[in-house]
């Protein structure tokens, strides 16, 4: 079980890692893409969302931080332009915004993340924190959710549209860009993980650290269910659909 | 003296910083810009400089992982590209080595950094430790050696033009393209500085930033100038002129 995977077994090790924990499997997920959810729970789930989209470039700034790769460096750099733009292409970010304002939210207020669940924060900052203080190998590997993001994209566009007449498709431009920019950028990440990970040891470590990114993904929506749907305990401060806001 | 600056005070202290402790005061600085120096002795100085040159992107990232303020980063993030380049663009780090090219050093010597001394390398990674471990306003502090540097790129610019037989203009573009960018940077930096440091305590720490700042420059040029000019004492595996690299 400990011996070295080629390349090849690596990445169907990789790919059944998604196949059991990617947050497409999360019941929270298919409520929200079935149709079955009002629109607080998916305003919840929008401006809970926002804390992990706006902390995306601060993780992949804190990757490039950390390697001497100039090569590695300007091909991860179009991460953090993905997300927050770069001079008049206004970013990632940006059309979640767009999202959470076509939903009734105030900007200042989700931006401001106020509204946001304790275990969501905590979530995305373990993320961060994560490709802070691993190696350099984990942090790259942990980026690889992305092989499994293309799939929960069209799932979300097709059944939001389809479901929701608060849902309209001047919201979707995010989800309409990521089908774009996810799979260049995953080819990337995948490649070098297949080129770096040569011990069974970083082996396990890539593996682990998609895994440890699974777990990131799949918590958020253990506390979106846990605070919107069952048993609906909303923590002291935590967004409460009912009230308004901005 | 612990009292509340005002934003020109605080400004003056600044440049009054700049004045006593930038590294264009150094001996160092002077014998390389009157023409004073070897051929060997240029090629330490710009072998040793591109450790710092090189791990300025890093800095820069690390700054940008570090703030929820999605403004700040879209506007540091220029600086990431103006050294490791975008797209097509080749960035400050390769015209750094088209310097050393220039010089006769070979590039994989240079990017190894295995001549290079290990003072330098201790400076330059105090700076990126600095800017990942102190406070967002002390990082950003750190940045305002530049309110000194287009001087200093002038007098390189017309000296080594001047003094050295082996330097012709084809190697200067690191310092041309620097000419147009830091004064664009460090409007920004300065202002957010001004901004941001609003007690005696946040005052005196962005003092202090730029203060070591001056010291993370100032002992490189210690460092050449005992290793290659006085006493000449070179450690241990750093690079040696009279030796052929490449």
């Amino acid at each position: 079980m400990s011996g070295l995977m080629s390349a090849e077994e690596l990445e169907a090790r990789l790919r059944e890692v998604g196949a059991e924990r990617y947050h497409s499997l999360h019941p929270f997920h298919k409520l929200l893409h079935s149709g079955a959810l009002n629109k607080g729970q998916v305003q919840a789930w929008a401006l809970n969302r926002f804390c992990y989209q706006s902390a995306i470039p601060r993780k992949d700034a804190a990757l490039m931080s950390r390697t001497f790769d100039r090569e590695l460096r300007r091909e991860w750099l179009r991460r953090i332009t993905d997300h927050d733009g770069l001079g008049e292409e206004e970013g990632g970010i940006e059309r979640w915004l767009i999202l959470t304002d076509g939903l009734g939210l105030d900007r200042d207020y989700v931006i401001s993340m106020q509204g946001a669940l304790p275990a969501t924060r905590f979530a995305v900052e373990a993320y961060v924190r994560f490709v802070r203080e691993n190696t350099l190998l984990e942090a790259v590997a942990s980026s690889l959710t992305e092989l499994f993001a293309p799939e929960i994209h069209r799932q979300r566009i097709a059944g939001m549209l389809e479901n929701y007449d608060f849902i309209d498709d001047s919201v979707m431009p995010y989800f309409r860009r990521r089908l774009k920019q996810a799979p260049r950028d995953v080819a990337f990440a995948l490649d070098y993980v297949k080129q770096n990970a040569r011990t069974p040891d970083a082996q396990t470590a890539v593996v682990e650290a998609l895994t440890f990114k699974c777990n990131v993904l799949w918590s958020q929506l253990d506390a979106l269910y846990f605070a919107y749907v069952e048993p609906g305990f909303v923590p002291p401060g935590a967004f409460r659909p009912e009230e308004t806001h901005g």
